[in-house]
């Protein structure tokens, strides 16, 4: 079989981290070219397949020349959010299947530009949601196909990581979360918590989402941060910053469930997803690792004695994806969820169909951003959410058998 | 010292909970009246009064009797909702002081009700909010009085109890719960949560409420559950609740502080109030008993190596209160809590000053019921928050000596 034939995009950490598993993990995948406007990047690209492929890809500053390449199938776009669509769109007319990496939209309009290419072209993006591929996410997600929770009534999640020092370092490491932080008020990184949710609710598929309203706390926590560490933030003392340090999203479905969102990455605290998962005969709560099942004297019992519950209930309903690739995804970057959702992608596009995560996920999940930046300029206003399939979402999910297939 | 003289108004299983803690724990006090429109309560209430106080209370089915008597100072409600602001109003009318049981209005005229009452009769209501007087909530409202967690950003609560089979149960124990959950869909219970989050954000001291959304879940928890116990609930079987199973409040404050609440009662579930606290320097989370403190390296923990640090902090900042009462506290229901929001009662009978927890704590917290009802109602739409102290919130909070103050 030949070779999947890839032009890759942004060499920042994150590309540099996705780089390296694909060369080292994906034999039947070559990395045609490498490009990324720093030149040092674009090097550390080269040298990184180099290395781990011993082989020598293209270098180019200019994103336009990897997307005009006739030698090459896929796009993979690892640049500033603020390119995605951009990029992903130009690939798509130019005939390039393209994998993105997560990161919310910053208009309703740039969903929809994706949203058109697809018609027009056919050709397939997939925004690489490593999250849903996730040993306890996929496991949870079994769980509440097989009923263990009864009917899904309501979930949480939230993106809940300590970034000060990332962000307020955003001048030295180029990051493009500083200047969405001093100037943006909003759910402005989704996905992580959303796209395992609407798995489990089965939006776009029998389920949509109807309206969001979103919330913003002060912003007090970086300025904070940034005062008391003056000496390694010099140009950031004073400065106010829009994003609020607490952003809470309240989203309701067409089939009456609720999902509640947090953004909560301008406070101390520890990492969570806080992925939580409310039935009619159970629940799942990350936070606690618990898996509570309905049953005689149960809630009798507190809730400490739940406590790491989950983790017999994560083995049962363990994905066989993960028994079969632990060991070889487990050498990939965030405990292996890169390699599951890489190799999702890599799948789709050898076989030629679909992927797990299609278009209409990828918008849907992006436009939780601009959509929570309207509701809290509104004050908090209900805004309507579109229906990017254009009716199709009331048609039930089909089964797939591809192998990292989300919907078995 | 002559002894306080109560009226007392209800003796469901709440107010024969505490009727005998006030009897047994108590000596400044003489129940002077008990009242239920129940016979069979009223006896028992008398019984309770005899066994434990040695003494015979009158006894009477019509709570008017009790409100005109001259022979007492103050007015307890333990009745059902519906009945709290009616029996209160009265109550001052005729010149007694008044403690409530918790519980949400039914309009935000009854609201400005008893607020109209109190500014034409200066009497004190106090609503007996046993939460606030924890020993764990009184503990980190002294942590964020000592600025443990700097400034404080969003705080969450709800008021998580399986009651599934009490609200269902409603018509065999006369329990006004089951027609609210099967007319109205609304956080109907609000007090328990919010109580301990108003003291820690100084509502009404220096802060307010500016506006509610509320939100609710499809409602399948009762509906499931009663039809699947059938036998025990049969003329209940196939009826829908109103009700949604999780209600999701989102308030924003003057200050730029969020709370989000949750009610979340019909569903299988341990219980939990999920009092959380996040600050820019550090954060309490009671579903974790976690404190976590900014400090190197905290954030490279993962989150359940914190599970149940909060017992120390508890400890350290405990009040008071409950290294003196603790023994007798333990004596009476809610592990302890009903004795001391009674005690802070008493205490301010006695001297004659502003109960712990005021009439405009009372009527905000309260207020929280119809407002949600309201926004939910509209589809999630914002609703504006009355300023009940007509402008006197912007005074900051003054401390207080009271031994039970939650002001010092």
């Amino acid at each position: 079989m030949s070779k999947i034939k890839v032009g890759f995009l942004g060499l920042g950490n994150r590309g540099r981290c996705m780089l390296t598993t694909i060369v080292k993990c994906f034999e039947n995948v070559e990395i045609v070219a490498v490009c990324d406007p720093y030149i040092e990047r674009a090097e550390e690209g080269v040298e990184i397949v180099r290395v781990f492929g011993k082989y020598e890809p293209a270098m180019t500053l200019n994103s336009d020349e990897v997307i005009a390449r006739d030698d090459i199938d896929v796009v993979m776009i690892f640049t500033s959010w603020e390119a995605h669509v951009d990029l992903a769109v130009q690939a798509m007319r130019a005939g390039k299947k393209v994998a993105m990496e997560v990161g919310g939209a910053y208009s309703l309009h740039d969903c929809n530009r994706l949203i058109d290419a697809y018609h027009e072209t056919g050709i397939h993006v997939m925004m690489l949601e490593n999250a849903c591929y996730c040993d306890t996410e996929l496991a949870v997600l079994k769980m509440v196909r097989e009923g263990l929770f009864g009917e899904i009534v309501h979930c949480e999640g939230g993106y809940m990581h300590d970034l000060r020092d990332e962000v307020a370092g955003g001048n030295k490491n180029k990051h493009y979360r500083l200047r969405n932080y001093l100037n943006r008020n909003c759910e402005n990184y989704p996905t992580h918590e959303f796209g395992p949710i609407a798995k489990v609710l089965n939006i776009n598929h029998g389920n949509r989402i109807l309206s969001l309203s979103s919330f913003a706390s002060k912003a007090r926590g970086l300025k904070e941060f940034v005062n008391s560490h003056a000496e390694d933030y010099p140009e950031l003392v004073g400065r106010d910053f829009r994003q609020g340090d607490i952003i809470t999203t309240v989203i309701t479905c067409a089939d009456g469930a609720t999902v509640v969102l947090n953004l909560d990455t301008t406070l101390p605290r520890t990492y969570s997803r806080k992925f939580t998962v409310r039935g009619t005969k159970g629940s799942f709560y990350e936070d606690m690792n618990s898996v509570y099942i309905d049953e005689p004297g149960a809630h009798e019992r507190d809730a400490k004695s739940y406590w790491d519950s989950a983790k017999e209930y994560v083995k049962k309903y363990r994905h066989p994806l993960w028994d079969k690739y632990e060991e070889i995804a487990r050498t990939s970057g965030h405990d292996g969820v890169d390699f599951m959702v890489l190799g999702a992608f890599f799948e789709s596009v050898e076989k030629g169909v679909t992927p797990p995560i299609d278009i209409y996920d990828t918008v849907t999940w992006m436009a939780i951003t601009p959509l929570s930046e309207k509701s809290i300029a509104l004050g908090g206003a209900p805004v309507d959410f579109p229906d990017f399939t254009g009716g199709k979402w009331i048609l039930p999910r089909e089964k797939s058998d591809l192998e990292f297939t989300l919907d078995w």
